[in-house]
């Protein structure tokens, strides 16, 4: 294959001033860069343009997505501002970020102790007087009272979720993954989100509906994060000058990490673990000082969590309080490895990754599917979502009935029956001194589920039947619930399933295992966890802090690892078929292979040509362009003098539609001096988003159009640009390294005819996906 | 102030053909880029250039030091090598870096377990002969022989490391992270390191030097992971074909990381903690895929340590065997929380911190005398490690004997007095029933003192003055063992220093502490190494799985963040002064404020004009390029035609030195087709490092100096460049994120006669020290 290295110049030149006809129709290919397709086998059919979209799905609408700011906007102002912030602004600055930190913690906390207490509260109460009425056998009315009580409390969560804030459904994992990758989701981090994830979240699980308050957790420390940031939500925002120092999306990125991991510390309990999460998936940039920072957040958390259970001890709130700091304590248990083990172990962990692949194939279809129903509108989601509140409640309370009544071991102690509250030998519809195992699994809360099915010491207490039922019911609901109009969380369901198939595995090969079979579950959740998120560190540690079995961690690496290795052959983890499902152009770590064939060039060229200003532009240009593209972005280009041509630098829409609002046009095209644009313009004022230009327009005059604006004071006077022949690879690479937003592409030769740009490049346009779709 | 975007031209055009005085005087201070004098308030005096050292402290000794090329070199050779790698090629190669992971995991498994067994039996057997003699009564004689015994030891370990490979005394683990953050130092990761590191550690450790096994271990893995991915030593090289896959920096950068994370889990059979070291203390950067790899080094780590623990249960190997996978349980104490804690608790974090600091001052001076001393040649290296041997044995063995003794009370049971093997309650120079609480700490090894104050429910057994005289002690030989010629560790000084005083905090605020004292040892030993090292993640899990007390979570968290806040109020870590007093150029990951005020134009004009060369160059001039700098990396220039200027790309030393050793030379100035070049070379050779040019000029001959060599198919067509208008602090984060070794900085105006380079900056240029030094 021939090199693009030969002395080839470009055969027509770059028109003198091409700022004039800014405005390119999107359906001219014509490629600024002529000179590469002089390249003798061109690896890019040039009919077709490039189209990258920017539409993805949020809260299962259409949403128009925008990419974030993480790269510093040198321009004057900026330059300025930080020139002459005083060391009292910058202890004020650090000072803050701590206090946020801390802030986030504190609240999270808090928020996830009164979710756990409304939620062991309510649904306690709920299988409390449901199981009187069964041992009354009054099972009619127990069934209508069970299903009535949950109908209704998913029913409060879906309206809330379907009127009030659509972006609250799901765990949001996924868009909080894709913010700290560079996207921005519309009405994703605010108040409504807040609020109707919190109410949303007590009334789904409580409902008993198949899904965890994890992910919805996360969702809220990230919501709490972005709302103390801003200083509030929208209109009422706290105009505190402090805040000014937040207003930016670096840091915001920052306290949102602390958010997110805040939430997994909440929801497990597990301050190292949250922290791990955050950095294995959720993040995308990581610092120590972030470490710090995360771990300080999570801290906070988990001294609250223990405040609220050292206050709630003695039964003083209700149900809630039980289970101490780790949520499923088997640390009682002495762990002796046996080569023997090694057979079942594998066997658990291989079926861990091809379950988990597994399930992420089918979830993958259940969801394209509900996306079809709720696009219908909100009636429909909200009927899908009664819907499958009716079949998780006629199969949580049918299926113990199909299972026999086991006679209470005297081993097992007092405890066996229980008949009151939470408990691990639940009486249900059998008489005195026998218990129903499959009723201890499935009417409990999930936590108490999980904490049942974890139990040490128990080998003999579930059936094997029981085990089958039960994970084939929670198969069932773990496929059709997540997708539906709450907030739902997705680690829960998949520890339950993994739980039960652990059990059954440690059933089945009795003979082998010699290990607990309470630990046999434990392994089953989480070679279940990483065969479908497959996440590796983080697992461990969460399930380190879990269980408090430190004996446990060398065997429970080996099957998430065998889990996570056998899973990847299949399929991506279950995140990534999510982001991808909605369309969120998440930028993978790695570029792939093809990508070195490829340059930059080659990109820029299958793309409609960039639209660049002047320095000092015409206003009607400006509002041509703005009006006429979507572009977040244009290249500034200079001619000092003839001959001479200069890329000046990169101007963002958002500074340029605040130029028009405050209408800072000059009568004649010149040079303005620094004080002049420093007068109007604060750093800070920048740094807001943009309107609409639409809403700008109206205000300029026709004398005004005719005006010129200089934006030298504006522009990026060093965005960060490749040369043209950089193969794709190493510039994702770059882009993905330094957080970009714009790349912009140099041409190899310079001189006198030449322009100092061959294209502009965003995140859409190197997504491998992309590429491959736009016609190679 | 007033900006740069000014309009304005060089006021000298560059010369047309700048390749033909390619060899720049050093001393020349001539700026490539006039244009930067114009702005009105330079912030750089031009008087003085920026003199780069390429020098730094390599085992006591001063050596050069070079950069590793992390970036991806792409040129023709290299692309053309991709291009045609099959899948085959692709799978092997995937399977190799899982095989290497795995043998790094293995062999440093392997290697931990029998440095272990060794220490244990030499130093348990010396401690039983010496506490018989004892018995006796025969104190001299006693004396003697342990100070005889330890002489002996320490002569081993200091004469192997100062007569083969000064390089591997100390931890390493300062070299380590250079090394990962982009800087080689020569002679670090070889054979003779390696084997010097397991005997001397051997012999260092058993002798009763207060030093660790651990830094040694992960250095120990470094070089596994390097020596493996090189196939051997020196000449001794395995010739594997699968292995040229290996021969690049970014590869042997992962390995390095999987070795680095196995040693530290090896050391404190703790595998989260190890890849968290890693991840948090050594590594520069991060990626997801790296972090399941470290994953799966520790854990064989653990498998191949639970496997070694397995076979010697019973005292099959000898005095080795005790204390299980976890190294100092403390996992049976109960901990709950009480308002009261807080106050001893936050002294324990606040002393911690400042200990830690005053501890890093201290050692801080201590180590430039150590370095004035060590530089007086081998035999001044030599005494002094003797001489640190005597005192250390005179102190140990003295000390016990200046406590009274204690009566053993019923409630220890019958392992009071123990007179055998190691125990908790030393009868040493003790009548019957009565122990000497010093003697069981300092007559002991290290982990087994470490061991003893870390238990729990012994809250009566030490003495107040026992403690003080402990403290005092390992603070005077935790502060004068760690400089001296020997493989030394600083974890288990500081973890020994930390537990005392954190047991004297106990025994002194005993009316407020209702935690057991041996967790006061435990947060104690937390809070000084955190203190010290500044870590905080990768500290709490180590700690979390050295000791199996995940209650006490919280409150490690807790005084571990404190302890680090107010450490670093003072100075910084351990670590960073041991990089800063060796010189080697760490990039630090947050660019200094000031550096926003300073651009890459005017750096670049402070330091000698950059020295370049022609895209087909005579050999003449390359032989003088290479002969007059050390520079590694200079720029190609092409001018196609008349009035157009190509910054072609850049080509590194070592390609050139392969190129004259190979006389691939022209008759005539023309550009190579490229299979002539491929004919000559392939990709894997040119990944060999650059021999001197000393060695290759005297193979040509006069005739083929005045020969021409054709650059294209060497020259990397890519590299990072960035306008000459950024601001430092920007590029700094380009050059750490990206993980560059050059970065080229192009001029902000382009025409006819503006040369397509400013200048080239290196990783030391970009160093906030060297900047200041410079004359600003």
């Amino acid at each position: 294959m021939e090199e693009e290295q030969s002395p080839r110049l470009p055969a027509t030149g770059e028109p003198e001033r091409k700022h004039e006809d800014a405005v390119v129709d999107a359906e001219d290919p014509g490629s600024t860069c002529n000179g590469a397709s002089s390249l003798e086998q061109p690896l890019l059919k040039r009919s077709n343009t490039l189209t990258a979209s920017h539409l993805a799905m949020v809260g299962a609408k259409v949403s128009r997505i925008e990419s974030l700011d993480y790269e510093i906007i040198e321009n004057d102002l900026f330059k300025h501002d930080w020139r002459r912030r005083s060391n009292v602004e910058v202890l004020q600055y650090i000072f803050l970020k701590w206090a946020m930190a801390f802030l986030v913690g504190l609240l999270t906390g808090v928020i996830a102790s009164l979710i756990n207490l409304a939620i062991e509260n309510i649904s306690g109460l709920k299988m409390l007087h449901m199981v009187n009425l069964v041992r009354d056998k009054r099972y009619w009315a127990g069934f209508l009272y069970f299903s009535g009580i949950n109908l209704a409390l998913t029913f409060v969560a879906a309206v809330l979720c379907v009127v009030f804030a659509p972006t609250a459904a799901g765990p949001g994992i996924p868009e909080i993954k894709a913010y700290l990758n560079g996207v921005d989701t519309p009405n994703m981090f605010g108040a409504p989100q807040l609020f109707v994830k919190i109410i949303g979240s007590i009334g789904a699980v409580s409902s008993g509906l198949d899904l965890g308050k994890e992910g919805p957790l996360v969702h809220i420390g990230a919501c709490l994060a972005n709302l103390l940031s801003q200083g509030g939500w929208g209109k009422y925002k706290l105009k505190w000058r402090w805040l000014r120092y937040f207003n930016n999306d670096r840091d915001r990125r920052d306290l949102i990490t602390c958010g997110a991991s805040s939430g997994v510390c909440a929801a497990f309990r597990a301050p190292v673990g949250g922290v791990l999460f955050a950095l294995e998936e959720v993040a995308t940039w990581w610092r120590s000082a972030l470490l710090w920072r995360t771990f300080f957040s999570t801290a906070t958390v988990v001294v609250v969590l223990r405040g609220f259970i050292e206050v709630c001890r003695d039964g003083r709130c209700g149900m809630f309080g039980e289970g101490g700091l780790i949520l499923f304590d088997v640390g009682d248990v002495a762990v002796r490895y046996h080569p023997g083990d090694l057979l079942p172990v594998t066997i658990v962990g291989v079926l861990g990754g091809v379950l988990g692949a597994l399930y992420n194939h089918l979830l993958h279809k259940v969801l394209r599917v509900y996306n079809l129903i709720n696009e219908k509108g909100r009636l429909a989601k909200l009927t899908l979502a009664l819907a499958v509140c009716v079949m998780t409640s006629v199969m949580l309370y049918v299926s113990p009935f199909a299972v026999p009544c086991t006679p209470c071991s005297p081993e097992f102690g007092e405890s066996c029956p229980t008949t009151g509250k939470s408990g691990n030998f639940k009486q249900f519809n059998c008489p005195g001194g026998h218990y129903n195992d499959l009723a201890s699994l499935l009417h409990a809360t999930n936590v108490d589920a999980t904490r049942n099915i974890f139990s040490t010491g128990t080998a003999g207490e579930f059936r094997l039947d029981s085990l089958l039922i039960f994970f084939a019911v929670y198969c069932v609901l773990g496929l059709f619930t997540f997708g539906i109009a709450v907030p739902s969380g997705l680690f829960l369901p998949i520890i339950l399933m993994g739980s039960a198939y652990g059990r059954i595995t440690a059933l089945l090969l009795s003979r082998f295992a010699r290990i607990d079979h309470g630990l046999y579950a434990v392994l089953g959740a989480a070679a279940l966890m990483s065969g479908s998120m497959r996440m590796t560190v983080s697992l461990c540690v969460i399930f380190l802090e879990l269980t408090n079995n430190l004996l446990l961690l060398p065997i429970t690496m080996f099957v998430l690892l065998i889990a996570k290795t056998v899973g990847d052959a299949f399929n991506p983890s279950i995140y990534e078929i999510i982001l991808d499902l909605k369309g969120l152009p998440f930028l993978e770590p790695k570029p792939e292979p093809w990508m070195k064939d490829l340059t930059v060039g080659e990109l820029a060229a299958a793309k409609p040509r960039a639209v660049t200003l002047s320095v000092v532009e015409k206003v009607s240009t400006i509002v041509d362009v703005l009006r006429s593209t979507r572009h977040n972005g244009f290249p500034v280009l200079d001619r000092p003098r003839p001959g001479v041509s200069e890329l000046h630098g990169l101007v963002l829409r958002s500074h340029l539609v605040a130029v028009l609002r405050k209408r800072w046009f000059l009568g004649e095209r010149r040079r303005t001096e620094e004080w002049e644009a420093r007068e109007r313009f604060t750093s800070a004022e920048l740094a807001e988003k943009a309107g609409d230009v639409e809403e700008v327009v109206g205000m300029i005059s026709l004398e005004e159009m005719e005006m010129y604006v200089d934006l030298h004071p504006f522009t990026n006077t060093t965005p960060y640009t490749v040369v043209e022949t950089m193969s794709v690879a190493k510039a994702v690479v770059l882009f993905r390294s330094v957080a970009l937003r714009h790349m912009l592409i140099m041409p190899k030769f310079q001189g006198p005819e030449i322009s100092p740009i061959v294209g502009i490049l965003t995140r859409q346009d190197l997504r491998a996906h992309n590429i491959l779709d736009s016609d190679y």
